[in-house]
């Protein structure tokens, strides 16, 4: 640990007990978050049961991003420049997984602050077709066409469309049935 | 296909053949470059038993990226901006894992290069710690101080000092008993 004190105040000034808490610079660009969330960011959209809606699911549409808990800066940071989302622990109920993740489920939010900024910064892997994705529902949504048969269907012809390393929880067809 | 290959025409005007190995954008600014490092780059300092050297160990410092095939663009459009490192297939032996990697050795384009490069956009995450060892390590290794037994002691116990993820082939013990 000594060591490790001695290189953190040799290299940045900052004193060693505020190492894993460190307060991101202050000229962090704004390139640095699309680079990050690239690697770390996540554009989700799921599907929840809910008989009272016209097509029997609801579309749920999240950013999120996840770090450990040293690393909570930059989530901090974030959500500062993107002016909107808070701020949980990941698996609350987990001994072992002490990740936090930021979240952003505001639609209004996604679509005024997540989205312009990533329209600004893009992604640069294949995330990027994600977060085609993602844009294109959360305006469907906005413009109320999952409201209606043809766009929810093409909402989830898109969403299929992605190659997913995780296994759905809904099947194309489970969904297309109701 | 068809909706993902309509969503990116629409969004970006490429065409769909080339969603795969799209090209980073030109304006990709380096500030991408240290967030996406952030998350997914790893700065690597491991130990191979040498008898021939003086410590009876050899020193290995590596910076490594890695992605999935659609993402290798990244890769190289981050290589091209060092000015080194070179990608190869990450398993090449394994039938599911497909992805590549960038990686840099060379200890001239660590110091010169590499090292540079994040020293002027900077690191945010506890990565940066990783990185204030990994950047140590190489400039004592550069003035031979890892030939002495004091100088190697220190590289071992800074190494130590990180949090690590993975669990390490040697012990501390194992690497000071020589």
């Amino acid at each position: 640990m000594v060591y490790r004190d001695l290189l953190i105040s040799m290299n940045t000034g900052e004193k060693s007990s505020s190492a894993d808490n460190q307060q991101v610079s202050r000229n962090v660009d704004d390139d640095y978050f699309s680079g990050f969330v690239d690697g770390e960011g996540c554009f989700y959209i799921g599907f929840s049961k809910r008989d009272d809606l016209p097509m029997k699911w609801q579309i749920l549409t999240e950013f999120h991003v996840s770090q450990n808990p040293g690393s909570k800066n930059v989530l901090n940071a974030l959500q500062r420049r993107l002016g909107c989302g808070y701020l949980k622990p990941n698996h609350p109920k987990s001994s072992s997984d002490k990740t936090w993740i930021l979240v952003v489920k505001d639609k209004n939010d996604l679509r005024k602050k997540v989205i312009p900024f990533f329209d600004k910064h893009p992604l640069q892997t294949t995330k990027r077709l994600d977060y085609y994705v993602f844009k294109k529902v959360v305006q469907m949504i906005e413009e109320r066409n999952h409201l209606t048969e043809e766009g929810f269907r093409k909402i989830v012809e898109l969403v299929f469309s992605l190659k997913r390393e995780t296994k759905k929880r809904y099947t194309k067809e489970m969904l297309l049935a109701s």
